[in-house]
């Protein structure tokens, strides 16, 4: 890794909680299987939101000043030696994991749950690998994709959470004419919709508190895609002070009864992460159905 | 099975080879697990064509008089006494065939290749199951489904044909952003090429011999469904008197040399039968694609 | 269904708890689609036990006095008049259940989960299905299978729990050298950890509270069949009369320190239906590993 | 990678057909990935012998002299500064094949199919990646595996075509009970067959030309492993000068009559390679059977 003949270029840098600055950093060359990359889009993750309010995300805590973001696209403007799939121009979207490549999970395809995964833009190790809300930055081939013309750049930086999506309902085995319960309507619970319409799922109900969120998705939903075909809103009315999320903590299993009325789900997707909601996917699965958990509890 | 109430009914009944007759035969009530139904349309198969112009279906001789037709749909216009789940008046399409619901196909959930199946409107077994294309039917509750409002009896009469292409697709345990080629542009052809499309298919290359097909069915499907992304003309032109099938046979698998132009497929589905168009399929797919082989061949 | 020529047979007829009597009932004729079998072996449930002790199973209380029994085998002494599998002097066993065969999923092979599902020897409906602690008793020939010369009746009454093990194994997808962790080491945990080394596991570690179970096992096991790799004995020091499943119960996750000082399990079975446990196979099982819960807790 | 402390060392090295020759080679350092080992056990593996014979392997043709062996075994001699899971004096076992890692068929844990893969021993590319025929050879350490104190180095050197059976089985989905039918007794069919028995098949049967394999493989089966339950003895009556794999092509089906005098088999595995083989497998196959094609046959 050397200087690079493009200038030292821009960089949102985090020091701590709450605490930001844009400084120059060094372009560096690509290394022989790395891609470098002008961003263009970087989408903020809740990832990236406890790292600024908090200066830490679980365990993991900034001791080196952080470049955050991870759902990236962009233009590629140099390559490494070894790469061959891409050159400078070609637009693409990048995988931000980094997995080892030679534990069993990486060998059996499942290089997700790489024990040893390094990730961009997370102070998981120190010093960390410095992410995507920079100008330029280098990636490994083999985890960068070409970005087709039909998708805009902030439609590239939406794919990291769309693959997300997509490996839930992959490994939920869904088959066309399938019903589908989806709990939560953040960007991972809209996508999973998203992806189960689009995948054959005949009908998706989606449990939400905030209905304007689901509404915004609707409208925005480009060249036709369907995002769910019912939604079932939980209104909120919580005590003084209380979030959505104590709200729905709060929550008994009797709102299940709306639920149950018609026939159950072949699969839900829990994408909330609260115990509540993991306990109705378990009750409203159908005999033989499946509970998908994508969103994360506390520890 | 007694006489029913309702008055004889209209059937077309099949003597031989292009010996049809149109005759009354008795209205029986349903058994006490049958529906009886009003039938509302049928879809002529290619099965029902030889049987007409032949007499017979490969090994399958018309010996007693046949009331062809198995693509049915249609009202319920009596049910029996154990039946529960409809009701005179319900919208409905038949499954045609009916296993024996007690081998270790049935019970494992493949009744499809139950080895004493038996099948509505066919010569396989002597006095064979009189078909659909009469005005009143009975079939076993059992496989009889629901048609929802939004569909027409003409559509309903197309859910047989459809449940093949369904199969075909669930086989080849087909993922969202895979590559599917389809050899036929027929029925089945077509059919499974919108049941990719539906299911999450990136990319779908249908081989046609007759673009008009293709075009039509295009032209024709309701609510925006998608048939395919990409048409492969092979232009007919076959010597005097030469079939279409047999054009295709006669073609040399350099016809290949643009397929392969771009990546291989992941999925290939021959919907043809003949062999050079199963060379093709194979030839066709990546490594560690699939190959399903839906149309059948000569014995 | 009528009278038989062989004479009345004894039943073991339970009225309520801890009430049972030894009566005459009336030999019955099979059905058409029946085999009647002379009892030779029938394994005592836990569900017999929890009938017996209580008078209940749960919800299921014994209104008509029941004969229990469901794990079975025998030799059969007549056939219905559409039975072509059996004849008279065959050696069989029985699948207990009675789905309906026409729901969905019993039409798609998991008849296990059939909500209409009757239960032979079981209180769930009223009158109940009488069981197979009888000296006749007849049972849809569906449901028969043989019984290999090779296995004692004794043996053949272990069918219809080794099929749990099976099911629970089968669900599982292991393969060949994956390492395994059952927690329990009542029947079902032990016919399951079999199940695993005759299906090709490497390494079976069993978790057991009373060492003298599986050594019993071991010793027992016919032809040179394996129980298990490792045990992993958890010493049962509870306080005073306390019962093992509450002394387990009260056992903290630290154990799990011993199970982890290797490496973790492709696949656990927890067959104790015992929260600590279903805890200790989430934590014991590997990134990507899978955990299947045999055993049924509480309500 | 530099010169060892280590002194050169002997390997076997063909020049062309039936032309080896017994050189000096300079013994390397193994690169930071890699480990060295010191080759204790190598097969001689079908493709070896093509080598040796004919100077090619298919389209394959030796122009660098060229170190044979693939199935190899022996003992951690060094290893490169990345390596933490080996230290000299381990027992191993390889992996022969280097794929790159990098593409889409690696990334899904499906290298065994990698376009762009390299193979020890082999001329596939030139100049070669030398085998294992000699003293010392360097290896990735990412596809070294630790030989357990069980095995010997002879059947660690077994281990790489046990791998193509364990592949072949897995892709099988063989389930506990099922049916399985072998067709060839080299190699790969007996280890299929043993495989199959290890994994949970209730019934191997095995096709055999020449029995005194078969019965060489059953007598040296180590630790009770049966190696099949049944043996199809097809007698070698060849016409003078003809070969088994001749006369085995000029069979016709219709010995295929006795393998159908029972029930049909749940999975067929083609391990000759040979066409009259493979219409055999498919016709001998169940409804909703399997064919796994495991030979190869001539392009």
């Amino acid at each position: 890794m050397g200087e690079s003949d493009t200038p030292n270029h821009n960089a949102i840098v985090l020091y701590g909680a709450k605490y930001l600055r844009i400084e120059k950093r060094q372009t560096q060359n690509p290394e022989a299987d790395e891609v470098q990359i002008r961003i263009r889009g970087t989408g903020i993750c809740g990832t990236d939101l406890h790292y600024y309010s908090q200066g830490r995300n679980g365990m993991f805590i900034v001791k080196t000043p952080l470049v955050l973001g991870h759902e990236a696209s962009g233009v590629v403007s140099a390559v490494g030696s070894n790469v061959t799939k891409f050159q400078p121009g070609d637009r693409v979207a990048i995988e931000p994991q980094r997995p080892c490549g030679k534990c069993r999970e990486c060998l059996g395809g499942r290089y997700n749950i790489c024990t040893d995964l390094e990730f961009t833009g997370s102070a998981s190790r120190d010093p960390p690998i410095q992410g995507t809300l920079q100008e330029y930055y280098n990636h490994p081939a083999a985890f960068v994709h070409h970005l087709p013309e039909s998708l805009s750049f902030v439609e590239g930086a939406l794919i990291e959470p769309l693959s997300v999506a997509l490996h839930a309902v992959r490994r939920s085995k869904l088959i066309a004419g399938q019903n589908v319960l989806i709990l939560g309507a953040g960007t991972i619970g809209l996508l999973c919709a998203a992806v189960c319409k689009a995948t054959g799922a005949s009908d998706v109900t989606i449990v939400v508190v905030d209905q304007t969120r689901l509404d915004f998705a609707t409208s925005q939903a480009p060249r036709g895609i369907q995002v769910a075909d019912k939604s079932f809103l939980i209104p909120f009315s919580g005590q003084e002070g209380e979030s959505k999320a104590d709200f729905v903590s709060r929550l008994s299993l009797e709102m299940l009864d709306s639920l149950k009325t018609n026939r159950r789900f072949d699969i839900a997707f829990e994408c909330t992460g609260v115990e509540t909601c993991v306990n109705i996917a378990i009750h409203s699965a159908a005999p033989g159905g499946k509970v998908v958990l994508v969103g994360m509890g506390s520890p």
